[in-house]
């Protein structure tokens, strides 16, 4: 399997605890197989959404695992592989590879703001020492650093770099991007609230958490663009997109376990320092997801 | 004629100087000619492209009589009053309807951060000294404040204020005015480079300056997307979009004037401080336009 | 007089209006007298306090000969003669000379961005046409502009550029040009919450609304600085800092309106759209000003 | 040994490693001594400058014991602890406080964007698990969270929160710490280019890595200001101003091990993804440490 089958919806399972801090692989499983049912088009554990930067070397390894095992090549899964040294990086990307991932998702996260040079560096490693399909992941909001237009042509060039997921929330970067990097590029979109106006700029696919809470609203979403129906793609996103601006408002780990909650789901224990949603934000999740679950229209 | 006729591509004309500092009207008027001939919706001048702000009263007077005796009736004409002091914005509010205006355009121009009480209340008593529309226009760019969806949710229960004119290049904001407001108001976008986005979100029109140099290809966009048409949108859009963002860039009447000169069309003089596009900005914008004006492709 | 006399606290008065929206001369005039009264070592009308842009030519020229009248020599004038055109700004520069003013500020309003070619431009037209001190004042927040460290050198190579005031809030900006300008140039604090910062940066003086309303705090404040007794400048500092802050929070013109009349001194209307602090902010300016008039300490 | 006696200048070792990526205790201990020896009134391993966030459990433990045991009772030490986890914060809080450090430093680290009772509840926890002080570090640019003044005001209820080190980079902030917090809590500086801002401001001391390279600037600015020579500090602050505002631009350890060389230093390698500094790099720096190290005044 490589890189030109993975587009669409990539969802993101979070990664569920157990009371004493464990990280709960039964479940996991049981939130993988939801999402593999559930219509997306691929899988990316151990990203945001999976608390990654949480987790011990030990526990990403079982994450990575047990997701390829449970999705067993029904779709493409996209491990993320990001840490803070290069060392650290490749070690992850090549234990990804070996397990039987589709592809890697990488994250220059920084501590200190890293130079283009450095960046360039830290892939350039990464790309030398593995063979399979690299999704360079850009979210100055979590990583710490902006990778510019310019520096990601650059990374391009590198022989597994293949896709690039563009986070900041500005439209405009999707558009200079698609523009200079051309048709061919996959780039894909990691802002929720922005699913419509960077599908409808190019993009191939949308990588998000919303496929566990509303998996029909984000494919229905993408395949009405697909087959060029501006018009009901509108309707579809208007009807999911208070649901999407809270979930990146109040952060993916959190909003994904009290949803699941709220639709009777198990959903395990957030890592300290995460905190359960509160009260009035459980009210408010309650009243939008009632809202997205509701019969929409009848195209 | 109200304001349910006002969508699609506005189109903004420059005001031309003569070499002695003096508006240039009949100049004025055969660039408004132009653009009531190139297939736009209608037309709007004293915006920013027109330097509203760097006219006297008399000479805004002048070029507001001025477009609507040239438009003469065929397409909408709004007129941009926006002034800093509430009674200055009522005189000119006055005279756009006594001289047979369509709507005015008005954004809360604040040298000091206004108060939301304070933007509503010279909204207010605008509102109650005319019986044409109004296009609330939020630039926080230019303007200075930036109007949140609330309040103009409050200044949408006026008597005049019917359609929003949103320019802060937020695609999100776009989206939630959509949301909130519903689909029955009528939003404008204003920002250039957001135009896809801006129009797939819903917006009802797209208030900009590049009829001026590139009228079918923002007629083409328009109307690829009101035909449900997004493949065809997206084509054109990518085909004009490094325009737009240099538009944006470099400043509206600046790129008009050496845009217009560039196609052999008188364009005057801009007043100071505004200074002509030097050499290098004008062989970068012939590249663009040139790229613009070529065959684009055969649907 | 020439501006090696302009240091100190530079007090900036309101102008006050009528019932009927009309300039109230003698009554700006008695304000005046206050401050020149209250220690303060110079005087600034025409600038952000006095709604400098909310006034027609002829009001504004009132109220610089006015102000120039009734200083009648006894400490520096310097007229605010910021225009948004060029030839407007240098009408009342000449007209500020002709007044008999010590020197003319100077802020490059936009409303579009200006280049930095632009601002050159404007201010070597206005500097040949003068030949008082020019104050260059920087002020993004009111100006829209940010005029760079490389650009102040650069106007301070024009004949009557002698003064920089700056007020972007940055205190590592106040450094970058005490370091890059040297001690000759007279650097002016306009960031009222910064005085503190900006004095022991070494700058020569404050521009200030607050004497409107605690004239003593400032002066003790810049003449403990002098004496070079930080300790004493601290206490001073900390017993004012609320009440600047809330002076910049809630808008100069607004605050010294209603403090004046909180201290039962008459202060005129203000010209719409600005309107009246509220209740609440009223109580929490009397809470502040009480504070500060109590008796601080005995040094 | 209590907070009482952490103030003044305290000194930022880097972390050096070995060709192979070890950390170099060795030279470790000597770069340690060097610090020691040049007069700074603390010491803080594991923060910013020695790279923290990129060590193993292990070699941040080894670091701790290793500085703890040259230092010697010579002066305070304070140990960096902070982690994402809330989990792995105690659990190197508690081992500091074993190994005999005087207090900890914790930054509220985050991939996600905490709220402010997940903050709470995170230092909370922490608070509980040690008896000896703890430094609550605010740095947005690094840790991707600001703390409130109202939030730090909470955190200091806690029975070991006894110190804030500040690093917005914002003076405004320190003014409105001090005056809410009043003058018992002992706030400190850690962003360099502000020094002379913050300490005239009322910081207790100044966290930093510049002793590294001009450790009696450092020392000579402080004290000035302890003997309320503003003028004096004054000097001495624009005598290094821009050394210190270039660490700030290119990064602590980046600088501090370029420097070192410089100096003839031994200075170990850097951990990937960090790269030294460039050519052009190099030289600015050198003529920045030139300028430094000349002999500046004789007051």
């Amino acid at each position: 399997m490589n890189n030109e089958y993975i587009k669409g919806v990539i969802a993101y399972p979070i990664t569920p605890f157990t009371k004493d801090d464990k990280v709960d692989i039964p479940l996991f499983k049981r939130l993988v197989e939801r999402l593999v049912k559930s219509g997306s088009h691929g899988i990316a554990p151990l990203g945001s959404t999976g608390v990654l930067p949480y987790l011990t070397q030990e526990e990403k390894r079982a994450v990575a695992s047990a997701c390829i095992e449970q999705v067993a090549g029904r779709m493409p899964v996209v491990i993320g592989v990001s840490n803070l040294t290069t060392a650290d990086t490749v070690s992850e990307a090549q234990f990804a590879e070996k397990a039987g991932a589709d592809a890697v998702m990488i994250i220059p996260m920084s501590y200190w703001k890293l130079t283009d040079e450095e960046i360039y560096t830290h892939f350039k490693t990464i790309d030398a020492s593995i063979s399979i399909p690299i999704m360079v992941y850009n979210n100055p909001a979590t990583g710490g650093v902006d990778m510019s237009p310019a520096l990601l042509m650059r990374l391009l060039t590198l022989t597994n770099v293949a896709m690039i997921k563009e986070s900041t929330g500005d439209i405009q970067r999707m558009y200079t991007l698609r523009k200079q990097l051309g048709e061919d590029i996959r780039l894909f979109n990691g802002a929720n609230h922005l699913a419509l106006g960077a599908l409808t700029a190019g993009a191939s696919g949308w990588c998000t958490a919303a496929p566990n809470l509303i998996p029909h609203l984000t494919t229905d979403l993408f395949s009405a663009l697909e087959k060029n129906n501006l018009q009901r793609a509108q309707k579809v996103f208007y009807h999911q997109v208070e649901l999407l601006q809270f979930m990146v408002a109040k952060g993916l780990p959190r909003v994904v376990k009290a949803g699941l909650e709220l639709m009777n789901e198990e959903a395990g224990y957030l890592r300290a320092p995460l905190l359960p949603l509160n009260t009035d934000e459980k009210d408010e999740l309650k009243r939008l997801l009632d809202q997205c679950h509701q019969k929409m229209f009848h195209p």
